[in-house]
Parts: C-alpha cells; sequence; structure tokens
C-alpha cells in the first residue's frame, strides 16, 4: 500500500489575514506528514503594483501578466509570502521548504501560446518532477509551493495556485495515496449562495453537471471544480473543498467530490 | 578522504549588473558540484525601499533593518533575486533550490542583542543544519542561499551574506573538504587600491596585521578578511577573494587567504 500524501491548496482570503493565516499555519502543522502547501497571493501583488505605479494590464477582462506584474508576483509571492510561511511553519515544528517552480526544476512550464489573448508571462504546465519532490519529503522536508513555474530557460512564469495543486496531486500519485484539499472563503459548494450552511456534500460528476445546469456552479467556482474532476480522473484519491476549518479531525462541513 | 565543497558567495556589484550576473552563472554552473552560492542583493533592496518611500534607518552611520527593511530585502533578496537566479541556473543545467535560512530550518539565528545599538531584525547565526544541506546536496541539488536567517519562532533575520558564507562553510565542514571564494569587484587584495594589478597573492596571519599596520586593509575589507581567517580557524580548507574570473580553470589572479 502506498504511503498517504496530503496536499492542501490555500487562497488569497486567508493570505491576506494575518490572524486567519496564523490559524490556518496552526491546523496546517497538525497534519500528518508527508504533507505539501500551494499558495497564490491574493491581493497583495496588485496592491503592491499599484503603490509602485504599474498598471494592471487587462485584455478582454482577463488579467495579463506583463515583465513588471511577473517582477511584483515574484518579489511578493515567492518572496514575501513564501518565505514568512516557512518561518511560520518552522515555528510551530514543521520543517517546511518554500519552493517555486524553479527550485529543484519542479514544475515545468511553457509560456501560454499566444491565440485570441497574450496572455503575457502566464505558464501552462508541462511535468513535476515528483520524484524530487518525494525526496525532499523522505528528508522529512514538507513543500510549500508558491503559484511559479519556470520554462527550463531561465524565464519564471505565473501559474494558478488552483492549477499547480492540482498537477503537484497527480504528479506525486504515482508514488503516494494523495489527498487534495481547496481551502477557500467557503464551507463548501453552496445550494444557495445567500446560506453559508447550504453545503453540498457530496459532488459526483452526473450531480455536477445538474449543478452547472441550475447555475449554482459559475464563474469562480467552475475552473476550480474542473481542477477537482481533472484531478481525480488523473489518480489522485480524494478531493474536499471547503474553509480551512475542513483540516480539524471530525469535521463534516466541506464538499466531497468524486467522479 | 571527504568530498570537495565549493561554496561562493556573490556580492551586489555583479547581482545589479544583468550581463555580469548571466557571466558569473555560466562560471558558477561550470564548477564542479556540490556547490553552494550565497548571494546578498546589492542595491536592490534599498532602490526599492526608496520607491515605496521608506526612509533608510540609520543610527551612528551603521544601518538599520526595521520592519519595513526587513520586508523589502525577503521580497528582493529572498524573492526576485533569489528565483531570478535559481530560474538562470536551471537554464545552465545546474539543479538549484533557492533557501533563506528559515528554508528547511538551514540557518538558525537570534536577533542582534540590544547594546549601544538597536540593529533591528538582524540575526547572528547559531547553527546550521550541515545534515539537511548535506542531503539536498546528495539529492544533485545545488542551494542557494539569500542573506535571510530566522529564530525558530518565525521572525525572518537580515544576515550578512560574508557571514552567511562562512558559517556555511563551516557548518559544512564536518562532512566536506570546502573551498570558499569571495568573489567581489576587485581581483583580490590590493596593494595599491588604484592598481587593479597589484593584487597581494597570498595572505597569511603574519602578513595580514602587516597589511593592517599599513592600513592596505581597512573599511569594507575589514570584516570580509576577518570572515576569511574565521572560517579558516574552523577547518574550511582554502578561502580565496578575487573577481568571478577566479572562477575559470588555471586562473591565478586572486588572493589566497591561509592561517
Amino acid at each position: 500500500m502506498k504511503q498517504k500524501l496530503t496536499v492542501v491548496k490555500i487562497g488569497g482570503n486567508v493570505i491576506e489575514n494575518k490572524k486567519e493565516l496564523t490559524r490556518f499555519l496552526q491546523l496546517f502543522s497538525k497534519l500528518n506528514e508527508p504533507k505539501i502547501l500551494v499558495h497564490g497571493g491574493g491581493k497583495s501583488a496588485t496592491k503592491m503594483a499599484s503603490k509602485l505605479g504599474f498598471e494592471s494590464k487587462m485584455t478582454r477582462g482577463r488579467r495579463i501578466t506583463d515583465a513588471n506584474s511577473l517582477e511584483v508576483i515574484t518579489m511578493m509571492y515567492g518572496g514575501l509570502t513564501n518565505k514568512n510561511i516557512v518561518a511560520q511553519l518552522q515555528a510551530n515544528e514543521t520543517n517546511a521548504i518554500g519552493l517555486s517552480g524553479a527550485d529543484g526544476n519542479t514544475i515545468r512550464a511553457h509560456k501560454r501560446p499566444v491565440k485570441e489573448i497574450d496572455f503575457g508571462f502566464v505558464g501552462d504546465i508541462d511535468s513535476i518532477d515528483s520524484a524530487l519532490v518525494s525526496a525532499l519529503l523522505k528528508s522529512k522536508l514538507t513543500p510549500i509551493f508558491c503559484s511559479l513555474s519556470h520554462d527550463g530557460k531561465g524565464q519564471l512564469l505565473n501559474t494558478n495556485a488552483d492549477t499547480i495543486a492540482a498537477e503537484i496531486t497527480i504528479g506525486m500519485s504515482e508514488l503516494y495515496d494523495t489527498v487534495l484539499y481547496y481551502c477557500f472563503e467557503k464551507k463548501g459548494v453552496l445550494m444557495n449562495v445567500e446560506d453559508e450552511e447550504s453545503i453540498v456534500k457530496h459532488i459526483d460528476t452526473k450531480k455536477y453537471q445538474q449543478l452547472l445546469h441550475k447555475g449554482i456552479i459559475s464563474d469562480g467556482m467552475l475552473p476550480k471544480m474542473e481542477n477537482c474532476f481533472h484531478a481525480l480522473k488523473n489518480k489522485v484519491g480524494k478531493v474536499y473543498l471547503g474553509d480551512m476549518e475542513m483540516l480539524k479531525p471530525n469535521t463534516t462541513l466541506f464538499t466531497t467530490i468524486t467522479l
């Protein structure tokens, strides 16, 4: 039997709130090892870009990662956020090691080809070095990934943190029995967005189609759900969606996704 | 016989110049493994702090690392500089992994006690986790350290890159036959600061006292030389001082330091 590996992704809402981040890192520290954390950086990069006088570039409503944005993302997500998470986890006795996809060549990607939109320095993932990540885990380290990949030619690339979490968990599923937690601001998928307690406890492929049809899953939840099903179709054992409290033992308030 | 380990420290003048950094990383990539790089970040943090409207705090001519400075150093050295060096080394087929002292608990320090001056968030090193660094080297990784340590209680600390290079090399000397290269803007210690070719080829303890006496070693060179002798007194095999060209095979234009 393979060893269990837990991968947790946290979103910007937790990262941005010092008190919530501290609580999250306590919960994360209590999870059994081996484990991996993936984080974005929320609005910190946008705020910093605006302080530095860089305009946010948008094309047809989509955010563009130009050279300035990439610099700010590298500073904020790869530097400030990642290193502070690592330092806090060390205080919680988790031997964390912060990584971008360039570190140890862990996440190799290519710059998204220009079609209707030129997204700039955005990376679509080609491969995860699961053997190296596994070597780090075997050294009792807990990898903390920020949302940066690289192209192997010297270029860092901005990559969606949900996607990184899915692809890392898929990559590690050859070697481990994997569980993926997507932590966000809600307790799970809600039947009624106004009612925080209206959690859909279980979503499978059929239920997903129904929820899509009724418009209950839309907008920002769509790519997240797509990542969940993509992971499950590629040997990830279990996928859960909810707020950070789902990391506590014996909690049942979250959404379980299955095929 | 122990395996040879090369530790190289590069200074701000190289980091700040894109062309020079590229050349340095090519030379570094050609060095035999295992190897370690230690970098500061030069004036990038000061420039960014000034862009963000943070004043540089000085007390009695000494720079103070206040909370704002530490944030900027974490962004610039731990983020932008470190990740770009790692990505470029990956392009040169060196499997680099960027680290602060918090990552893997590699460099543990304590906040410098307040005596005449409160230096702020400055760390004096207590220990290097040489077993973990060695595990990374055995995974064929090349650690790239920025000039940040941590106190194990969640606090990152600004630590001089020359000191980090010396302490890491000392820590690794239990396990490896170590060589430490301090790369800076000169070809070595110069007899005449106006004459770039007036390199003092060899400095031992006695010669060092003479040079100090004559005022040939002063100012910024003093702590660097102190780090060299501190390293040599603590089982570091060899210490060299010069510009990046000393990393080429068969070069003799540099200063060798011995006890």
